[in-house]
């Protein structure tokens, strides 16, 4: 077997509005890549033993004082590819490093230029509680949760993204690994493991074509503004196919791939795992050192929570970012943030729906509701939807289309808070949020009150609209306000109310 | 000054039929009375000094080997009652102990005859966590709150009797102390003591006034069939009359005093406290102080509780029988009575409201939610009215009429268990409360599911009816069911499904 070795065989950056396969040229000038792009640089190696054990493979890339380590990895065929986020704009180089000399000191050089309109770089946490882009945009968290949709059929999954084109969440939770459980009974198309389904596989070779599916499954979602909140392990198996039992070397070696794989999409985020007290096949040490492999591979440091069935992980833990939270108590959102000082997001609140079991028969009242009271306790909330369907297609798990009501009502939620100034958070004044002096939104989520009083300053004017976020209504208050305020309200939950500065000091 | 010395001044009984001042005659002949109604024996003894402190005054009741000892007390005037509710039937005889002479050594017999139509005796605790009447009919407890109705004007008083009349509540949560809290800044006509409002009392000098008003009302319930949860002292003086605070030796005195004039009636339960966490003025010690000295003083061993705001009581105490709780967290019932294995209350779970104040501004269906949602779990509950009115006349405290939607809607309830096995219980099956193999109540909660599971007994013939506890409809289903059943429902909450045995072993 012959072995290639050119300097770069070819090389290519990722733009948002591009299909993965696209390939944009052979690389004779320095590559270019925009800021937060992901950029990859291709290689031919060996392609005979087990490249995926015997080939070490990662880069380093530097722009004056700064320097930037990467894994590669093997694709099949041959082909080895580093990819790389770079997160300031001018020129860098890179150079490659291995244990097979035809890898080994390649070097290149890419210019990163501005960053296309929407892309605003990754999400980070912003003023301890809060998310923002990286170029500053506020990131208000709309999340919904489609566990297993890239383990269903084609077609269904461009359904999915279908309806995510029309629908208003910004972040999806879904798993690397395949689901099978109740509702979930189905072999997917392709394994991350070369084998034969359900329990013959190599937990040494991966299988390029699955993750080269995931890794177009993750643009899909960038070019929608959609997170990818990836579960990386998650209870779902018992042993069907034995992805929950690999053993701990296995385990870690997938970490690095998908690290490598992933880590330069800049809508990826890392959930360790879904219900991590649920999966019985691993220890608090293995999660922690999954957090430190990540911590040690991730040079972006995409968001990287653990979500829990009943027990919360340990979250002073310095690789979790923020809390990704089993819980339908909105009410619980201060503890939380008080315990940890992270961003709280109720990834699992329940689902909308009408099954039987308990977490997914709430109605989309309550759902809507847990979004606005989560909001103005200062942490975010997640969607999910469960209700029965003959072929058994529920959006939570499958995807496919949404059939509730509290999508059209988390659209106008969504519509609410980005007309909101950036810095809105929780006010001193109960069931507040807002900018003070400014902005302030008062939620009385299912309570009722005759009447909503409120403290605004006295030197300033402010409008009143009172918001039916059920209705999806927003009734301006006749009159022009300021000092302390007594606003009468509908006798009905779900209402809020939102006083704007319109002149003042 | 000439004191009286006669046998017994005059002896009646109170029957639930007769109001107060009745009184039945002369005692030539042995007194009569029914079974656990309240005998009284009167008379007349010093008037001078302060026979509040100075007179001891008791007496001793025996049937057989039975010797039941109670407190008397000092009505004013000169006139001295001993009461007693004899729980058993036939004659018993008394003796007074005083350390006046004019009021030891006094005897008296009594026949006591079967109870009349509608006296059930006193609530006990049933199977651990339930409660029924002394004679056994199980009591399915339906609460309302008032805390300060009889503290208000005449009329608003009767306005009060008049709709509990027409509701469907048996138990009533009332304070014996006056209250100075938002909504009720009133005078009462009466005070517990003589002396000067706001502030200028003699705490060694009750009000008879006060007291025998207090006792009117009692009867004017327990005609209704309502229990009296007497709240013996609450948070809301904050100083203003100052029962809050009027150190332990008064504190013992007044509770002494109560048990003597009012522990004969049947339908009588303690409360020590309304928030007793939030008197600031007592210690646990004090409250433990209490607790034993209704213990020691209350031969009936009425039902006994301490309610909470934020911090449950050491519910293990012996003089405690049951946890009248604080909680607007229906799923937290099945771990309160697993901890303590005594009948839990959910007294104050918020009201019916439109306030602004948080305790206060639940819907109809929230309520009447918590209803059924505490009594599948095993559990009961407590209602209360705060809607704005242009009086501060609000049901929770001062009574008048009620404006809300969950009155009607636990009228319904009550139907609905009235007609239900009086063994009636959480069963195994989730969400379902009943007897086994023979009637089942599953019901949904805010919850929505497409089908309804349940799995009857094979050799039974069971008939199905859909209950909408929020429209108030009884819907059968048609067919006939036995072994597992799967029942479609209407996809919205508050459904519950009711499985009834029409045939079978």
């Amino acid at each position: 077997m012959k072995f290639f070795s050119l300097r770069c065989f070819f090389c290519f950056a990722f733009f948002a509005a591009l299909p993965f396969t696209a390939v944009t040229g052979l690389a004779a000038a320095p590559d270019s890549v925009e800021q937060w792009g992901a950029f990859e640089a291709v290689f031919k190696g060996p392609a005979e033993g087990n490249p995926f054990v015997d080939v070490e493979f990662s880069a380093t890339f530097q722009q004056d004082d700064k320097a930037v380590s990467v894994l590669g990895f093997y694709d099949g065929d041959g082909v080895y590819r580093v990819r790389f986020m770079p997160e300031t704009t001018g020129e860098w180089t890179y150079v490659t490093h291995s244990n097979r000399p035809e890898l080994d000191g390649q070097t290149g050089t890419l210019i990163v230029t501005a960053p296309s309109a929407g892309n605003h770089g990754p999400v980070r946490v912003r003023d301890l509680y809060h998310f923002a882009y990286a170029d500053g945009t506020p990131y208000w968290e709309i999340g919904t949760t489609c566990y297993a949709w890239i383990h269903q059929p084609e077609a269904l999954q461009e359904e999915t993204l279908k309806t995510l084109a029309d629908a208003p969440f910004n972040k999806l939770r879904m798993c690397i690994f395949p689901k099978w459980m109740v509702y979930n009974r189905t072999e997917p198309e392709l394994y991350p493991y070369v084998g034969t389904p359900p329990a013959t596989w190599d937990f040494t070779r991966f299988n390029p074509k699955f993750f080269q599916h995931l890794e177009q499954r993750i643009l899909d979602l960038q070019k929608l503004g959609i997170q990818a909140d990836l579960i990386l392990f998650h209870p779902y198996d018992e042993g069907h196919w034995g992805f929950d039992r690999m053993g701990a070397a296995n385990d870690d070696r997938y970490l690095r791939y998908v690290l490598a794989r992933l880590g330069a999409y800049r809508n990826v985020w890392w959930s360790l795992a879904n219900e991590w007290d649920f999966v019985k096949t691993k220890t608090v040490s293995d999660w922690d050192r999954f957090g430190q492999i990540i911590q040690a591979n991730d040079p972006y440091h995409h968001l990287c929570s653990i979500h829990n069935q009943k027990i919360l992980f340990d979250h002073t833990q310095p690789w979790i970012t923020h809390v990704s939270l089993q819980d339908d108590r909105a009410e619980d959102a201060v503890r939380y943030l008080n315990q940890y000082k992270k961003p709280v997001i109720f990834d699992e609140c329940r689902y909308e729906g009408d099954i039987s079991q308990e977490w997914g028969d709430i109605t989309a009242e309550r759902l809507t509701g847990m979004f606005w009271k989560t909001l103005i306790s200062g942490a975010y909330c997640g969607d999910g939807e469960t209700y029965v369907d003959p072929n058994d297609v529920l959006w939570w798990s499958k995807g496919g289309t949404l059939h509730g009501q509290s999508p059209a009502r988390l659209a106008f939620f969504k519509k609410i808070i980005d007309a909101a100034p950036a810095a809105a958070a929780p006010l001193s004044q109960k069931n507040t949020w807002g900018v003070e002096g400014e902005y302030y939104l008062a939620y009385l989520w299912d309570r009722q009150h005759a009447y909503q009083g409120l403290t605004l300053p006295d030197n300033a004017s402010f409008k009143a609209e009172i918001i039916d976020t059920w209705a999806m209504t927003v009734t301006p208050v006749p009159g022009v306000f300021a000092g302390h305020i007594e606003i009468p309200l509908p006798i009905k939950p779900y209402q809020a109310i939102l006083l704007t500065r319109i002149s003042g000091p």
